[in-house]
């Protein structure tokens, strides 16, 4: 396919009409999570553990029973055990069974009549605990003699001088990588750490449950995937998929944090034992202590290179802790640490130790912004060490279409090299430099996602078209569907309307994440569309009397074609539309597709940071985001994802950490502690769109979201160490650990 | 098709599962009109009108506008004209423009933060009107002199002696009447009257809209049609199809009266000018006045009949009043009246006259019992006055396969003669009577809908299915669909959820009205439920490596067949679901049709009821209905429908009728005044359904729920009448009129 052909037709996508939910969102008519009620709804309060990590000697839940007003209360006890693992920990992080593993683990839950009684009765439920040693680290918990937190998960073999608390490792790589080191004329190897960040979503989850005594459910929630909350929560309440019916909200931001539950089962069962609906809304306090952080990471990443920039080898060990339950991420990150490079022999080895934290989930590219982190890092190093552009080195290295990857895929139509040429072509690689002020720049990767995916388009009487997709929209999705639709029926942008079903009225859908949704739904939007076409040419010939092969669709209108060519005036989809009941009935197109074919994305960030030298605070003066988003279906909200990226991955950079006591309790459960940045933080920031085509999508689409997160880590942390004549290894470089490079230099 | 062969392999269908709706409606958790709510919603009130007939001078909203909390004032000034008649009509019912038209007729409304404010508004607006001569009686309404309800309406050549209130009229028929006639022993004409009734659901008119200030918007409300909703309020509030999304709350009743909208529009200006989402709920009062009862008609009808009971000739003219617009219902009245018989020469032609009341709305089998009672009265009055048994005569006269209908169409396969048949067969038929006590049958006859249909069927992983359809469920449909889908399928029915999805999610559906939903969306769930079992088939000869056509669903399983036959084992649907992401994402299957093919449904109705000579009181006895259902998907539900419009028929043959005053002003605007029966009013209503299959419909389903309102006001009139010795022409036979019917003897 060739974008240029494409682009040259495209009417509607590469457009920015104005997003379909913007109106209600700005003016409060939008039901988030917490705003669904329902007649006769009782309010849910959820009882925690102070404690890190301690067995639950015994719960007394009498005293809250016998309160006026309380309808139900709910303790592990309440949930059957499941069979699937994944499910049974999700389970787990909900609701505690015969330990607590981390500050904040839920131990029970009641519902009652009004906020107040269910906060009373929270502090009438007794609990006894028999506290146990606690690990919050992740290089502390490998060792042999940390406290186990969670048994039986281990690695079937746990090398020696690891503890039990390893329960994933994996491998990547490929080529003689001590052969490679012997050939570099610089080896470096450098360890890093990375805390664990939060999503920091603006909105807490919400959900509102009815369960009928007959089994059936409804639930309302702030999802970024329904269909994987009706997985989840039909397993742990030992219902059939099909008798829980669960509509997604509009969401409060996501980023990856709302793809799992966290108070959507509790609020099942505490409506299944009250007989009435019950809501539950979590505190920030709870949001932060448990919901989903990230993993937090220790690195060691060595990188041999020539004196003219090739880089000879790579290895990285990764370990990450995704809290008290095994985590995969590790896999993610050990693919994405290298991609960006055509390497000659490289290895990533990762490790997952547990810790007594709340069980990460998501955060836009999850594992890759750490292990990217060390790589762009060290990199940068050897730049500086070998007198060496970094920008010229990248692009001496850099993945190309052919690309024997890090992680074993060979890369077809790629953008790496021109998203380089591109940052250096920028205004802003040349811009002159103040005092205490310094540049770094990085690259990124991330994989993007395709997955099952349903889409139904109905052609209504008057003309118009209703888009009936299954992903929360987060981003814009609407708009960017919308403009899909239009282009392929050939109808304008306003007459088509996209909406997000339940899960009860379409098929299963994967959750709204991995960069997916313009790109999969978008595809099963084109497939769909194109089937309703066909059925509207049908129509057509049916009524010009003439082979239904015989019609084109051009412009929003059936065109008799071949030998009819010309015989009849085209008939417009509003016509065609009109006479349907007369010709058979509604039309519509569907499609339902697990799609493959995402391409993978890369971005170059530019960023200018200015260190005070007194205080060790850091100030972002310029950022400029390079990014190949294959086509971009709606470029104000494709530079609004590498925007927010961007800035989320500064805020990672500078300041935002969990920061666990000796205690092991979260010292910084809010955003006065947890300071994600503030306009006043940052600058404009510049984008650079480049839209190399997917060749897996009909418009070229690639995912957007989750790439622009991956550089900046490395690209302020670059900034930082040029600016301060200093290298950091730990992120964020907060005020006080800059202060502290700068004065132990 | 052979309904034996059917019958003998149905698994579920036949079987009569509690309907999915049931917990949730008898514990109160269902979500009626009145029960959605969202955040900054407001109150909203309609000011009606005290007159019948009369022209707006002024509306002075100022001192309404000035009261703090009221965020919005409507008139009909805000509703700018619409091209399409019929949905300018609603319109105009909704909120009057010029002229009022009736008593209760809108004027004007507000919306307010609280009712009481609300309320306080509606006061405060001053209306100046210039009073018009009224008419609220149809003969009144025809003759020359009678005031013009609504100008510019009347029929092209409105024909002399009548007057510019007649809007419509139709004729049908075959034969020389006048030769039939002449072949007749006896030639009887009578004259009726029939009052209308009202729907007298328990469920007032409810809804919840919200506009944003793009202009796009969500109504929620309570509806038998909320495609329909969004057709006319889109229409009325300027809007494209696609931008309104309009979601059906659950149904408090309907029968024919929610067909329309009432109050939606109104809430949608409300919300529109107010930028906040408003509810607007009718007291049952505002429903009495302002909502849709049926016609009310006056009927000659005149019969020729040998002296053994063959009938020669039908003639009857129909003249129906649907308020104060032009109503099409007298078409189906006047094609229904003597469609049970096979008559050598019939006529029947029907007139509309406005009145001064609201316009009518359907109510089960709209049309017809008027009609039929009328034919049915006749018949019987003849059968008395030849010493002829009336259900031997019918049986003569009875309509079969082959027979040219009275409205031109030649009937399939019918069950009328079966339904004759069981009636004569029944012991209520030779059961002894006591004192006052009278016997009266009657048949009847209703059409039955197909019409524009979507029906979206999902498979889930764990081996359940999702059904997705568009029609409120008033009668159990939700149950008779998923019967339909899981004997498709071969799953069980608790492995089925079907679901009546909102105008964004799904293709047009026609209102659940014309008993077509069983039979319409059934076909339609079937015809899905094959599309996913050709996937499902498609995905096992995948996995086998075998040819898509080589495999048989079996019993909810595919099965290789042809030369494979035996080769693999049976793969389940959950197997195949299972692995369904796997094997190209997720399975479904979809239909879009507008169904023809509905069977016309006969029904026979045998009442016994005792007179008390003192008091004119009618208590009926005993009560049975016979009825064709085809193939009776859930038996009880098909029987509580044929029991609930027997029990509608009984209150309107007897009690049930608007009361205008001299001053055209509504005197029973109340459940007091209006009296419904209430269950000691009425015995244990018998039924015995035949299933004579519809050769239309894959199952030989038929419609069910119209027909039986259609024989009671003859059945029940001919056991007064040969109970009192005194023939009735009038309905309702309050104990007033049977009383001076009895002194006048």
């Amino acid at each position: 396919m060739a974008l240029d052909d494409k682009k040259s037709r495209f009417k509607y996508v590469g457009t920015t009409p104005n997003r379909p939910d913007g109106v209600d969102k700005v003016t409060g008519k939008a039901q988030y999570g917490a705003d669904i009620t329902a007649p006769g709804m009782l309010t849910g309060a959820i009882l925690r553990s102070p404690h890190p990590h301690a067995r639950i000697v015994s719960i007394d839940t009498s005293a809250a029973e016998a309160i006026p007003g309380v309808r139900a209360v709910v303790t592990g006890k309440d949930f059957a055990p499941v069979e699937d693992q994944g499910f049974a920990d999700i389970g787990e992080t909900c609701m505690a069974r015969d330990k607590v593993l981390y500050d904040g683990h839920p131990v029970a839950a009641v519902a009652a009549t009004t906020p107040a009684i269910a906060k009373a009765a929270i502090r009438a439920i007794k609990v006894e605990y028999a506290p146990l040693p606690h690990v919050t680290d992740v290089d502390e918990a490998m060792r042999p003699d940390a406290p186990v937190v969670l048994e039986g998960r281990a690695l079937e073999h746990v090398p020696a001088g690891m503890s039990q608390n390893v329960t994933n490792t994996c491998e990547f790589g490929h080529g003689d990588v001590e052969a490679g080191f012997a050939k570099a004329d610089l080896v470096l190897e450098r360890s890093f750490k990375v805390a664990a960040a939060h999503q920091g979503y603006i909105e807490p989850h919400a959900c509102m449950a009815s369960v009928t005594s007959d089994g059936r459910a409804d639930l309302y929630c702030c999802t970024q995937g329904h269909f994987f909350v009706r997985a989840v929560c039909s397993a742990l309440m030992g219902m059939e998929a099909s008798q829980l019916r669960v509509t997604a909200s509009e969401i409060g931001g996501g980023f990856g944090g709302k793809t799992t539950v966290f108070i959507e089962p509790v609020a099942l069962m505490l409506s299944k034992k009250s007989g009435r609906p019950v809501k539950l809304v979590m505190t920030r306090d709870e949001v932060f202590k448990a919901s989903g952080p990230t993993v937090h990471a220790s690195i060691d990443c060595k990188i041999g290179m020539t004196k003219d920039g090739r880089i000879t080898a790579g290895d990285m060990t990764l370990r990450y802790s995704g809290g008290a339950w095994p985590s995969g991420t590790i896999e993610m990150g050990a693919q994405a640490g290298f991609a960006a490079y055509d390497m000659p022999a490289v290895r990533t080895i990762g490790w997952t130790a547990l810790t007594n934290r709340p069980k990460e989930i998501s955060y836009r590219a999850p594992g890759a912004p750490q292990a990217v982190y060390a790589v762009e890092a060290v990199i940068d190093e050897m730049c500086q060490q070998l007198g060496l552009d970094p920008l010229k080195t990248r692009l001496k290295n850099a993945a190309a279409k052919g690309t024997l990857s890090s992680y074993g895929v060979t890369f077809d139509e790629i953008g790496m090299v021109a998203t380089l040429e591109a940052a250096q072509a920028h205004p802003h690689w040349s811009a002159p430099l103040g005092p205490n002020q310094g540049r770094g720049v990085a690259a990124g990767f991330w994989f993007n996602f395709g997955g099952n995916t349903c889409v139904t388009l109905n052609i209504n009487t008057d003309g118009t078209a209703s888009v009936t997709e299954g992903n929360p929209d987060i981003g814009g999705s609407r708009a960017s569907i919308s403009l899909m639709a239009a282009e392929e029926l050939g109808i304008r942008y306003e007459n088509v309307r996209t909406i997000v079903a339940d899960t009860a009225s379409l098929g299963y859908n994967d959750n709204t994440d991995g960069s997916r949704v313009t790109f999969a739904v978008g595809l099963a939007t084109i497939k769909a569309a194109r089937a309703a076409i066909k059925v509207m040419c049908e129509r057509a010939a049916a009524l010009w009397g003439i082979d239904a092969e015989a019609v084109d669709w051009i412009d929003g209108a059936a065109h008799p074609s071949g030998p009819n060519a010309g015989k009849f005036p085209p008939m417009t989809l509003a016509e065609i539309a009109a006479q349907s009941f007369q010709t058979g009935g509604p039309i519509a197109g569907h499609h339902e597709v697990n799609v493959d074919g995402a391409g993978v994305s890369f971005g170059v960030h530019i960023c200018d940071v200015e260190v005070d030298p007194e205080t060790g605070h850091t100030l972002v003066k310029r950022y400029t985001v390079v990014q190949d988003a294959g086509k971009a279906v709606h470029p104000t909200y494709v530079e609004g994802q590498m925007q927010g990226g961007a800035v989320q991955g500064i805020g990672w950079a500078l300041n935002e950490e969990y920061i666990y006591g000796k205690d092991g309790r979260l010292q910084n459960a809010g955003f006065l502690d947890y300071r994600i940045p503030v306009a006043s933080d940052l600058p404009k920031i510049d984008t650079v769109i480049l839209e190399i085509p997917n060749p897996g999508h009909p418009y070229g689409v690639r995912g957007v979201g989750e790439t622009p997160i991956v550089p900046p880590l490395a690209a302020v942390t670059n900034a930082v160490s040029r600016t301060i004549g200093k290298r950091m290894y730990q992120v964020p470089m907060s005020p006080p650990r800059i202060l502290s490079a700068i004065k132990g230099a």
